[in-house]
């Protein structure tokens, strides 16, 4: 795996010099992570003129963190509490002779970019600019196999959770059930919070869980995600409780699935991100939907839930192939609830297959 | 509530005014929530000169935070998303005639602060340096009535993990029961990541949890917290499995338990932070353990659940009543595993009957 890492990193480097910086600051934890294999907490990343450094918060195992780390990559590790690693690697990169550093300013405080600037002024900053998360967008295929096990692994916890008996429980207690089941089939953890919305809670994204329990009659909304070596990815389904569902329910259903699938069947290389976006929300749009419609039909997903691409009107920019993107539209209607339908989806080129399609769930509408 | 939330909003506007500046940006959640009663996604709070204003980055239950609101608090909505609520604010800021903004330059990023002064160039923007944070040191009654119910909910979830079986289960499954049994007994959640090592793994600080299954013999070490209604406490625990603890370990226990007495006895009023952490260092480092220290002994807790103070060797500063802290020292032996002893306690005058301990589950060394 280092040579990954090394490749990223030489990648990285090319960008920065055609910046003119000589060297680069890497604080977002994923970012360095990205690069390093692994994030200790509170570490940075020196992309360096003679070396690159992994300059560290405290010594080794004081601050575990994630990831399987490039062991080819030196770690520099600052004695005791107190020091700022991005200092420290500011203060190493001038010892390799460098004049110019790029840094994350996306990412870095204030205080930080001060201290490092009062420490060591005569260093020229300047921005990275969202390199790395440009660098990342596009995923090898190492990195689509991850997410590819995270799906099955959040496939299989949402499908044992739908043998259960639901009505009566919390949407705490379900959340907190599917999340024990990700970790049973080998998530390092959830991927994010885990969502479940019932009733007049269903539909929302991002709702969190409350002490509302299952009743017969009500939508169920679930969504999330397992994290598997640090990748992220990302399920929705909606269901119906009871034998038979309302006649409103069906057609919200109907109407977010064929948003859905008009979403998912625009994905392709060379796709505009806001085409994309409109294919799905024309659907909602042509309906009646344009409240309370979420700000974007879906996003990137790799180390982080919510990467780039941003899906939504306003958002500039194609896919490539090997680009893992949710697309996730939906409706809520205040007061009654709603439907929202998430899937995960690598996008491939049509000699490919087309989209490859990592969470699996049947999207029919269920009567639990 | 709204009265609390006004009136820590005219005791940050105060400092501010003496700080030379007209208006303050707090864009750090938990300070957000604090002065807010309410943090959305996204959202930060201006004070405004003639009104204060809590702006957020959508429409209202787009990004649904946690927290109950300050109701008399107006809130301001950007459209859609794309628009940074900091920049929305600072612009709010100049139309109620203000010519100088603090901001939290501890929190927000170079690229925020840039976009700030590119859209309202002739704003003077200063720092609160930590203000909020320093407000957050002293908690109010019904603060601390919080953090006691979250204390509760962790002995709880503990004292029930303790009466399963451990032998054979993993780290990742008992943090995980941890965590549901918290929810179960009311919690909003975990207050942070559940730790449980065991054997090897045991007394490490922050250790995350493997796939190791408690063994015979093992040293098993637990640290959880609850968070209730945002506020966030810690308790640390080591037993032992098995019917009886090897000599190694009793002695490891004692001492810890020394340390960690010696550090909750120096609790007081007018106690130097650092006066703390030597108190609970020196028995551990009188007994030959310097390598592997932890660079704290303790903590404030509170909305976030490493606040200040820290206390730690170089610290600066004094204890007050009704701060809340964590005394959690340990020692870890590589290969071997190790003891950590973790307590949330308010520092009370001896008048009052010193420290007051909210995590009350016994310290004796347990075997199970």
């Amino acid at each position: 795996m280092s040579e990954v890492y090394a490749t990223r990193r030489a990648r990285l480097r090319d960008r920065c010099q055609a910046g003119g910086s000589q060297s680069a600051l890497i604080s977002r934890p994923a970012n360095v992570r990205y690069l390093a294999g692994a994030a200790p907490r509170g570490s940075v990343l020196l992309l360096g003129r003679t070396e690159d450094l992994l300059v560290c918060a405290g010594p080794p195992d004081d601050r575990p963190g994630s990831g399987r780390p490039d062991e080819t990559l030196r770690r520099h590790h600052l004695p005791g509490a107190g020091g700022d690693p991005a200092v420290a690697a500011a203060d190493l990169a001038t010892g390799q002779g460098v004049d110019s550093l790029a840094v994350e300013e996306e990412h870095l405080t204030v205080s930080r970019h001060r201290a490092i600037r009062s420490v060591v002024p005569r260093l020229r900053l300047g921005d990275l600019a969202g390199a790395v998360e440009q660098l990342r967008v596009i995923k090898d295929e190492e990195e689509i196999s991850c997410l590819r096990i995270g799906a099955e692994i959040a496939d299989q916890a949402l499908g044992e959770l739908l043998e259960s008996i639901l009505v009566g429980r919390t949407e705490r207690h379900l959340a907190l059930e599917l999340e024990r089941r990700l970790v049973d089939h080998g998530a390092d953890g959830p991927a994010f919070a885990t969502s479940v919305g019932t009733g007049p809670n269903s539909g929302r994204r991002g709702h969190r869980p409350t002490d509302r329990r299952v009743e017969e009659g009500d939508f169920l909304s679930v969504c999330l995600g397992a994290s598997y070596r640090g990748y992220r990815c990302e399920i929705g389904r909606t269901f119906v409780i009871g034998t038979s569902p309302a006649d409103w329910q069906i057609e919200l259903y109907d109407l977010v699935f064929a948003a859905q699938r008009a979403g998912r069947e625009s994905l392709a290389p060379g796709a505009a991100y806001r085409d994309v976006d409109r294919a799905a929300r024309q659907v909602l749009e042509s309906a009646g939907h344009h409240e309370g419609l979420s700000s974007l039909t879906g996003h990137g997903v790799g180390l982080e839930i919510d990467e780039d691409p941003q899906l939504a009107p306003a958002a500039m920019g194609k896919l490539d192939a090997c680009v893992p993107v949710t697309v996730e539209p939906g409706v809520h209607l205040p007061g009654r609830g709603g439907v929202r339908i998430d899937d995960t989806l690598v996008v491939r080129p049509e000699a490919d297959g087309g989209p490859e399609l990592l969470t699996i769930t049947t999207k029919e509408l269920l009567a639990l």
